[in-house]
């Protein structure tokens, strides 16, 4: 629970107050006093003797409901009618719909849009397959693929359970980006079978996000889509949290005046995220990682890795981490880092251990919801803190990401997304940010600065183009009469 | 090509023409004079000399267009300045796009919709699995599936472009009933491979719509999709003909005085429309079918069933029909029959051999987009004509099937169409009509006729109800506050 109101849990209280002057204070004065955040108040009913309001307010907590009704029906004259969770009520029958670009209203509308028009369009992508990305949804559409094996804390809730995120996903693509998205739970964790389905669904799409899909099954399944596919494919656990990680440590650098070839890092959790983060930190020019997972630090000294139990992947990162062999816990690691970079969990060292890094600390604690430090603990001990959440400065968030990423892709029609094409995405995201507003607290920039999305579609398009990764120069969305002829021929 | 000019074939013409009195009667009168029918004339670019004019004309095929513009070239002072073929460009970045039903613009829209308040509905979800058709697009949600082998009537065109189809199926779903839909073309032909995918696919869904998948596979997927999974399967290429063609039929009857018991029917085309035609008819009490395939009249003497070589679907049809074990062309086993279904192909006999027809015949020429017998030729020789087509009376059309059938089947949550289902839906639309309204060019509804789409889903869920396939007793897609803790309790 959160300790402080927050939307996530806030409430619509329909409230049937008596209808005499001073009451809406009275019941407004005791949903503040039992800690309730008022927002909209709005009037529902009114009769002689009372008037039926809906009273939206935010909460800490589920627990906190019962305390703000009791605290209202502890009032003479205000009786509580219901209370809706407003959380639940935005997710009734599902998040996104689909929408008809043409109205379908005549026989004209019919005849062009179904049969017997349609053959005509048919026909033509029969004839030349790269027409999909011209008249079908392929062109603007993606894939968000999960089989809801980690979703968010939660882990492996399953298909149907991961649906809401996936929906919020979708939302997100075509909020800030224009992407449309649909969102796909399948119901195997078999690496084969996720692999095979999503290669059979790929003719409909455009790309393919995945999503929230348990590591180490990820990394293979990342791999052999990327490599059998000719459309984008992009596991943002990895590679989203990793740009925007790498975008605030750009911008960190600047103001610490330091440069990735020296830097020392620990990274604290070795999943999809933590990998990820390490190899383009690596790629950028980082040359000195430590890494540790719940096991503690990892090397080719460890026993697993000498036995041979270790998962390839970390057994990668034994291989390019850690050149002192360094063994023991995180606190063992970290003396002398200059950025440590949390991915694992709440509360794995104590605050003070922070005190053994180099000056003009950096400290990255993305574990949601709950930071491995807490930003107020980390204070004294780092120049520079990020974390994940919303409620502290330099939110690192994917969000940031993924729907400029695949804009760009699939502006250039990208068969896929190259390591070049991340780190255009995180100097774009970087960049936002001039120069002379850079802080401490402020290295990046908000979810919803809309400048972000169209700077990083532009950056990520341009280097696809430069390298080769582009099918086409460019692709503009609308299209004048005549336009399509031209195209056509 | 179509003879007449028809909105498939239109074209917008931009034309340049010269500023002075008459010169777009010229223009418009040349266009006549070429065939073309003119839709909208809008004004593009107004200068000195000359105007721009874009001007919409109906064309009777691709053809037909150069006779157009070469007649507008003709003249003096008109010049073709680029044509757009309206079919097409209506395709272009395909006709369905996702849409976002609750705003994301602050970070409270954000905390409810997405992290870190949706794992609170994930959680309810995996809690309850069932609460996905709650709290997910699961509710509302149906998947057009097909592989792209049976495409309308150009065969196994592919995945890729089989697409327009599905778009424009959802299309409809959308519009005549509040149905979300989303297209997905598999990239496979395989019936195990299909099957399995579709399974997977399952947890995003409320209701799986086959399409255009070539026979016999397509009758072994649904079979074992029915079987295996716990949300409705439908082939709308069997089923949805079926019920559409059973509506007409029981108001032929009404027309011609028949019963269904008595009719001798003759069924050409024996392809998934045809069987399940058959199958839905003998359902209904028709007792006397004959069909055939190109081979001709099908029978248990047939050397190919004889032989083995049939497949299953039509050795089943081959013993539960044709007692008389008539063999031949469908033209020697016409004779004496009530009812000539054709889902076969154009001019498998003379018109005039439906003078072998009992009298008060009907004839159902359903090929598309050229019938077996053309209704002109047809004439004399039938009470009642019905065909596929739009251009003509009784269009035996599967959009005043399927979308009232999954909305019916949504609204309660049914794990199945059942057989009941589909009759009723069949009864439904025969009985938008009302008796005093039918005629013999009226005995099917016209597919913009928005009551049929209620009065099919209320039929079918009502039926689902009585028969048990129903899971709730009734769903409101809109909730006022308060709903939602009704809900949940």
């Amino acid at each position: 629970m959160s300790v402080t109101p927050s939307a996530q849990y806030s409430l619509t209280i329909r409230v049937e107050i008596a209808h005499k002057p001073g009451m809406l204070g009275r019941v407004a004065s005791a949903i503040g006093d039992a800690g309730g955040v008022i927002g909209a108040v709005d009037l529902v009913e009114v009769a002689d003797e009372t008037l039926v309001r809906d009273i939206t307010v935010d909460a800490a907590g589920p627990d906190h409901w019962d305390a703000i009704t009791a605290a209202i029906e502890g009032l003479d004259g205000a009786h509580v009618v219901d209370t809706t969770d407003r959380t639940f009520l935005m997710h009734v029958g599902g998040k996104i719909e689909q929408a008809n670009k043409a109205p379908l209203k005549t026989r004209d509308d019919l005849s062009m849009a179904y049969t017997p028009g349609v053959a005509r369009v048919c026909q033509a992508i029969a004839d030349d397959r790269d027409k999909a990305f011209q008249y079908t949804i392929k062109r603007n559409t993606v894939a968000v693929v999960s089989d809801g094996t980690a979703v968010l804390g939660m882990g492996d809730i399953g298909p149907e359970a991961a649906m809401p995120v996936m929906e919020g996903k979708a939302c997100l693509f075509k909020e800030f980006a224009g992407v449309d998205a649909f969102p796909i739970c399948l119901d195997t964790k078999d690496t084969d079978e996720i692999v095979r389905t999503v290669k059979l669904l790929a003719p409909t799409f455009g790309g393919v996000n995945l999503e929230d899909i348990s590591a180490p099954r990820c990394f293979e399944i990342e791999d052999r889509l990327k490599a059998e596919l000719d459309i984008p494919v992009f596991h943002d656990d990895q590679h989203g949290t990793a740009i925007v990680t790498l975008a605030a440590l750009l911008n960190a650098c600047k103001i610490t005046g330091r440069d990735l070839m020296d830097l020392r890092v620990l990274v604290t959790g070795l999943g999809a995220a933590g990998v990820a983060v390490t190899k383009i930190l690596m790629e950028a020019g980082v040359r000195h990682v430590i890494g540790a997972d719940s096991r503690g630090v990892v090397s080719t000294e460890r026993a697993d890795y000498q036995d041979g139990s270790m998962n390839s992947m970390k057994r990668w990162y034994a291989e390019h981490s850690n050149p002192e062999k360094i063994t023991g816990t995180p606190a063992d690691a970290i003396d002398g880092c200059d950025l440590f970079i949390g991915l694992s969990g709440a509360r794995i060292f104590p605050a003070e251990t922070l005190a053994k890094m180099n000056r003009d600390a950096m400290v990255f604690a993305m574990a949601n919801p709950n930071p491995e430090v807490s930003p107020e603990e980390a204070a004294p001990y780092a120049r520079i803190i990020a974390t994940g959440r919303s409620d502290y400065p330099n939110q690192i968030n994917n969000v940031l990401a993924f729907p400029g990423i695949f804009r760009g892709a699939l502006d250039v029609r990208a068969q896929q997304i190259t390591e070049e094409m991340k780190m255009a995405a995180a100097r774009a995201i970087a960049q936002i940010i001039p120069d002379s507003e850079l802080r401490e607290d402020y290295i990046v920039p908000s979810v919803f600065n809309r400048e972000v999305a169209p700077a990083v579609a532009e950056a990520v398009a341009q280097e696809a183009r430069r390298t080769g990764a582009a099918r086409v120069d460019d692709h503009a969305i609308g299209f004048a009469a005549g336009d399509v002829d031209r195209l056509l021929s």
